[in-house]
Parts: C-alpha cells; sequence; structure tokens
C-alpha cells in the first residue's frame, strides 16, 4: 500500500510541475483556460457548442480541447461551431492529466486565443486531483442527478471555481429542489458562484457569457497594471 | 510508466484472486450477488430501494452494501425498507474493491440471504476494472445522460451483463432516442439483454424483477442438479 501511495504522489507531483509549467505558458500567451468537469450526460457538450458559438459571435478567438475515454463525437459535434477544435481520446484513462493537455495543443498559436476550453473526462472523481493549469474549473450539477452529489463528491466541488447547475428546463419535471442544491454545493464549496442555465432552451446564457468575459477583462486590466 | 503500469497491474492481480474467493463465497451461501455500476445520479438508488421492497415482500431474503465517496445518505436511505443496509465509504477512491466488500459483509450470514446487491461509486469509468466476485454486472444508462454514452465508456459496458435504461418516464421531456442508445450498447456488447425501466413511475419493474428471480431459480436448479 504504502508503495501505491509513493508512486501515485509521484504522478501527481510530476504534474503538477507540468501544470504549472502550462499555467505560465498561458498566462504569457494572455489566453483564458477554463476546465469544464462533470458526471457523465451533465451536458458539458452541450453547453460548450453554444458558448463557443457566442463567443465567436463577439469576436472572441475561442478553441476546445475535448476529453472522452474513446469516439471523436465531441469534437466532431464541437467542429459544427466552426472553431478550432480537437479530441483527446485517453483510452481508458478515467480524466486529463496536464501532459496531455499539452502534447495536443503543442501546434496552436496560444496568443492568438482568447478562451481555450478544456472539457475533461466525465468523471466527478479522479479530475479532481489533476491540475491542468487552468484559470478556472467549472463544475456541472444537471438537474437530473440529485441534489445531494456534492456531499458525496466533495473534492471536485472544492476543488471548482464555479457551479453550474444544468438542464434547469428540466428541474420541474425532475421535482428539482433548488434550496437543498445550492444548500449542498455551499456547504462543501462557501461562497462558490452558481449559474443555472439550460444550453438547450437558452436559460441562462447572457450570464454565463457576461461572467466569462468579466474574465478575460479582469485578465487585460490586471496585464495593462 | 512501466513502474506505474506494473504497480497497476499488481493492484488487479490482488483483486482478481480476492474476488475470486469471494465468488467462491457466496456460491456456497448460495446468494446471487448483483452488482449496480452507472455515471453519478442515474438512478441506482432508486431502483434499488424499490427492488429491496419488491424482492422482500414477494419473501426473499435480501441485503444491501452501498459505496460512495462519504456520506451515509444511501444507507439511511435504503435502510427504510427494513433490509440489512451497509454503507462503504471510500474517501476519494473511485471505486469499490473486493476488499472493500470483503471487510463489509464479514459478520453477516450469507448463508440467509437470497440476494445480496453492490451498489457501486458512481463512475463509468473505474469500476469496470474492479472483479468484486458478483454473479451479474448491472449498468444503467439514464434517458437524461445522453444515447452515446456507451460509445465513450464501453469497457464498463463490455463488462456488464445487463443494461437498465433508467428514468424512463423522461424520456419524452430529454427527447431521448431509444434506437440509437440500443444500437449504442449493442455496439460495444452485442446481445446484451437490455430493459427500461423507471423507478420512480413503476414502469418495467416486474419484468427486472422477474429477471432477477430468474437468476435465482436458475442458481437453484445447478445446485440440484
Amino acid at each position: 500500500m504504502t508503495r501505491i501511495l509513493e508512486v501515485r504522489k509521484n504522478i501527481l507531483k510530476k504534474n503538477d510541475m507540468l501544470a504549472g509549467d502550462l499555467r505560465d505558458k498561458f498566462q504569457s500567451a494572455g489566453v483564458c483556460v477554463v476546465d469544464l468537469v462533470s458526471s457523465p450526460g451533465a451536458g458539458k457538450t452541450e453547453l460548450l457548442e453554444k458558448t463557443l458559438e457566442k463567443l465567436s459571435d463577439k469576436g472572441y478567438e475561442v478553441a476546445a480541447l475535448v476529453g472522452d475515454l474513446e469516439t471523436e463525437n465531441d469534437a466532431n459535434r464541437l467542429a459544427r461551431s466552426g472553431v478550432p477544435v480537437r479530441q483527446i481520446e485517453t483510452h481508458g484513462i478515467c480524466h486529463l492529466e496536464a501532459e496531455m493537455v499539452d502534447n495536443h495543443l503543442r501546434d496552436w498559436d496560444l496568443s492568438k486565443l482568447d478562451f481555450l476550453f478544456i472539457e475533461n473526462v466525465g468523471n466527478l472523481v479522479c479530475p479532481s486531483s489533476y491540475d491542468l493549469g487552468e484559470d478556472f474549473r467549472v463544475v456541472f450539477l444537471a438537474v437530473t442527478e440529485g441534489e445531494d452529489k456534492p456531499l458525496k463528491y466533495p473534492t471536485i466541488y472544492n476543488s471548482s471555481d464555479v457551479a453550474i447547475i444544468t438542464k434547469i428546463d428540466l428541474a420541474e419535471a425532475v421535482e428539482f429542489d433548488r434550496q437543498t442544491a445550492v444548500e449542498s454545493i455551499h456547504s462543501v464549496r462557501p461562497g462558490i458562484p452558481i449559474l443555472e442555465v439550460s444550453a438547450k432552451k437558452e436559460i441562462g446564457m447572457d450570464e454565463w457569457i457576461s461572467f466569462l468575459e468579466s474574465k478575460v477583462n479582469k485578465k487585460a486590466t490586471v496585464a495593462e497594471v
């Protein structure tokens, strides 16, 4: 058991170092990097598709890396938005690592981008331990999942900077208890901003896009100082 | 990398050996053991709650072990059915292992049970590699998750013996495409039986209970030969 823990510690240490280098690279390129995490089917790809379109329409340069165990479905779907998208197939690995991100964007000119989105593998456990050098991490809770998921998977919520309640158009159909969900999220991650969105029905998208814009504006201000 | 793979291989080998012992133990006790796997929030606990009640009502002796990273919520919820239920808190580990199962049922008299259900941690990746000595594994696909999940998480479907499409009462609300979902499941696991269930609205429960009964009857027949 000691040996396993030691190996795991070394993997995470190596990942943290590489993620640190990536963060430096992203910062000097001036690109805002957003890591999207959730359970499978919480609506990451649908929200990302709309986000890429809306940011493009507003004149931002955006790109996306999407992680899955197998298939290029998500990359093909997102490519419809016309922005650069690349699939990372992990072939059985349950999370993205900094090295995979680094390998997949080597030939991209990051300085031309305003936003880079990284859609992690659908998994509420393992991605929480792997820093990808992102500016912030967004965790999704679909109303269909149950209000107690933050209590059961505290680490992924703890390590996130924003929570989005997705599929809010289905709230009534599944008897979603908003107050309990918000309390669950805030009990494991006090004060985290919570947005409510339905990408399908275009609910809450303006708030989400404004939130993203505030992040690049803030970065720009800091850079000017 | 070689060292990591080697350590992982050793962990799995140790788990397989222990799972083999567990399987022998389950078989000589004459208990049918069912492992439930799915992404978080696919409806495992709700279906299990109803299953325990219905099997109890029919005179079967049933019990359940439920895995979660944190909280005893599920065990408390399932205990309402009046059958023996025990929580396995994995504290950050993303799957159940044979050793955890073994440790949590040591003081139970398995020979008194007809069914033991094991609700795995909500995760479509990691549990697939860990044999728990079960008779069969059931994978859940909620209609809210998207029809392509079997293609993205093939290993968990490959290693399962039955697939249950859950939350079927929401099929229309989420524009669920049944044919695509069935094709996805069968393309990664040809011939796997597929049931359609809503535990909440009591749809398809009789078929599921009959399926379970056929498993103990079959076992009984084999034992008599």
